[in-house]
């Protein structure tokens, strides 16, 4: 049973007879009508070894991660973040240092994106776990679900795909920087990327395409102003933290619809392309990118599109919503190939 | 650094300067004003091989607990659940079974109190952690804080302490239940009370004092309807998650009080009597017992005690509020003594 089943069994077995409750589970947050507004509640929790790396990672890196994973379901919804309530479990590998700059880390981003730290818990494990809870508000009229997808629309993304989901490749594969891991684990409390900094091989990093994914990976951004705009806009709307491919498949699921993807048109980084000869799997099924995944009718792009170069966003389509019957197709140069798998994220 | 001054420091740091934020960090809970109600929030972390142990503990048992020991947060409110957020952290340790009877515990609760499971995450580590996030409701009027404690106010409690650290103290140090731990290894998924219960020796458990103390360590309940009862009486109310003194020190500090305990009126159930000599540590600093600790204007306590015994909940009175500058006494047979310490939860 993987995580989407035992997800799917509570959700089965709960009643919602509440009508505050617009959604329960089965979206990037829950909603719930304040009246002049809807509430939105999500969760996500990043575990040591899995999300990250103590020798990877800076804490204030760390704490970054972990704080935009939770922001970009808000932003998923169209919503801004008002409330967060953090719990983290530390472990005999950090010190009060470190947890002092992962919160200071918290502080900043918090300050930077309007909201209020309201509680949390601290304990005391074998691994470092940070489990965060926000609370966000959205107008009645401008949440954005992921069930409105309609025939027709057309699936766009927000910036470039795969790129976390290579560094994490990397860190776990490449022997240059398996050396470069244990050179600092004397040093824990510095990132991978400061220590490429020291030893002076940031350059042949870079040249590697090896920087651009471990940036990614290690101090991921969101999309919260972007989510705001496009939520006006779009029918349908996600955040990419699990590949491309399943995001779009809770779309069309939670719709009732198909889609078809245009592989040649996914945007990757070019500079993935150092990194494996094909980055579309990383894309696909990587995960942790927290781009944004949308629905939305052709002809309100154009408009969509001039509010976000203000911003310096950049979209692009990758496919198009059709009937339910014709399922998931995925299409590489007019022909129908197998959609690319391989990292499936836990 | 612990886990207080962490949270002092974080606090310092926060300057509330949004008036629906009637309350941050430093109470059972965090309020935020809706209006026609307080909406509550209040998160806790249980981490294997601190706050539970698999072999201690049915997967129900363990949801019972991570679920009560937050419940009783909004309950030190005056508040009522309305909606749960469940992070899951599981190990190899684990099997599908043990992690779907977990969510059957967390749906009973979820039923029997009437509120919903809206959301969560699971994910994978090296330890089984679960992180609950409650939203909870409260009458404007009704809400009750640490804070409001006034010179000559009762203290309170709803009842016995000291079960959950006696039977934690056991389950660490009796060479007898250790032994029963590791005769029942390969079960793992049993408790050691049903452990206890197969071998035939419940009644040689019970009659050393030891059943109760596991029962209350492991399978703790909570007082979420006194909660509602006593807060329309109380003028400061806190639940036991860290021992009768440490609960008593916080109702001062945010109330700017004092306080003399009256060791002897602590209560204790006398079968902690044959668990230890002196189950006064376990009382005062031992924790988990999740009962409420609340101070009264002593002309309503008659009147709060009658509506109490109608749910056969008995209250007993421990202490009384003083000025600042009198500070902490712990009155025994008279003398002024030192407070028990010992048993320091992390």
């Amino acid at each position: 049973m993987g995580e989407f089943d035992i997800i799917d069994k509570i959700r089965r077995e709960i009643l919602i007879n509440d009508p505050k409750v617009i959604k329960g589970i089965g979206d990037d947050c829950a909603v719930i009508d304040r009246g002049d507004f809807f509430e939105l509640v999500g969760t996500d929790m990043l575990v040591e070894n899995d999300h990250f790396h103590l020798h990877w990672s800076t804490p204030e890196q760390i704490g970054i991660k972990a704080m935009n994973s939770n922001i970009s379901d808000v932003a998923a919804m169209g919503g801004r973040v008002k409330y967060a309530f953090i719990s983290i479990c530390v472990s005999e590998s950090v010190d009060e240092e470190w947890i002092s700059r992962v919160y200071d880390s918290f502080n900043i981003i918090s300050k930077d994106n309007d909201f209020l730290i309201l509680g949390g818990d601290i304990t005391h494990g074998e691994n470092v776990i940070i489990n965060i809870c926000l609370i966000g508000e959205v107008e009645r009229n401008l949440c954005c679900f992921r069930h409105g997808a309609k025939i027709n629309d057309i699936i766009c993304v927000t910036g470039n795909l795969g790129g976390s989901a290579a560094g994490l490749y990397l860190l776990q594969n490449s022997p240059f920087l398996r050396n470069l891991v244990r050179v600092k684990e004397n040093y824990r409390m510095n990132s991978i990327i400061e220590e490429a900094e020291e030893l002076q091989i940031e350059e042949e990093l870079y040249k590697k395409g090896m920087l651009y994914a471990l940036n990614k990976h290690i101090e991921p951004s969101c999309r919260i102003i972007e989510g705001k705009i496009i939520a006006k806009f779009a029918n349908s709307l996600i955040d990419v933290s699990d590949g491309l491919g399943s995001e779009i498949r809770h779309i069309i699921e939670e719709s009732g619809k198909g889609a078809r993807i245009y592989a040649n048109q996914v945007p990757i980084n070019k500079m993935l392309y150092d990194v494996s000869r094909d980055p579309m799997p990383f894309a696909m099924s990587g995960g942790e990118d927290f781009e944004l995944v949308f629905t939305i009718a052709r002809e309100k792009i154009p408009l969509l599109k001039e509010q976000l170069v203000e911003i310096g966003t950049e979209i692009f389509e990758v496919g198009k919503i059709v009937e339910e019957s014709e399922g998931v197709k995925f299409i590489e140069n007019g022909r129908e190939v197998e959609m690319p798998r391989g990292f499936e994220h836990l």
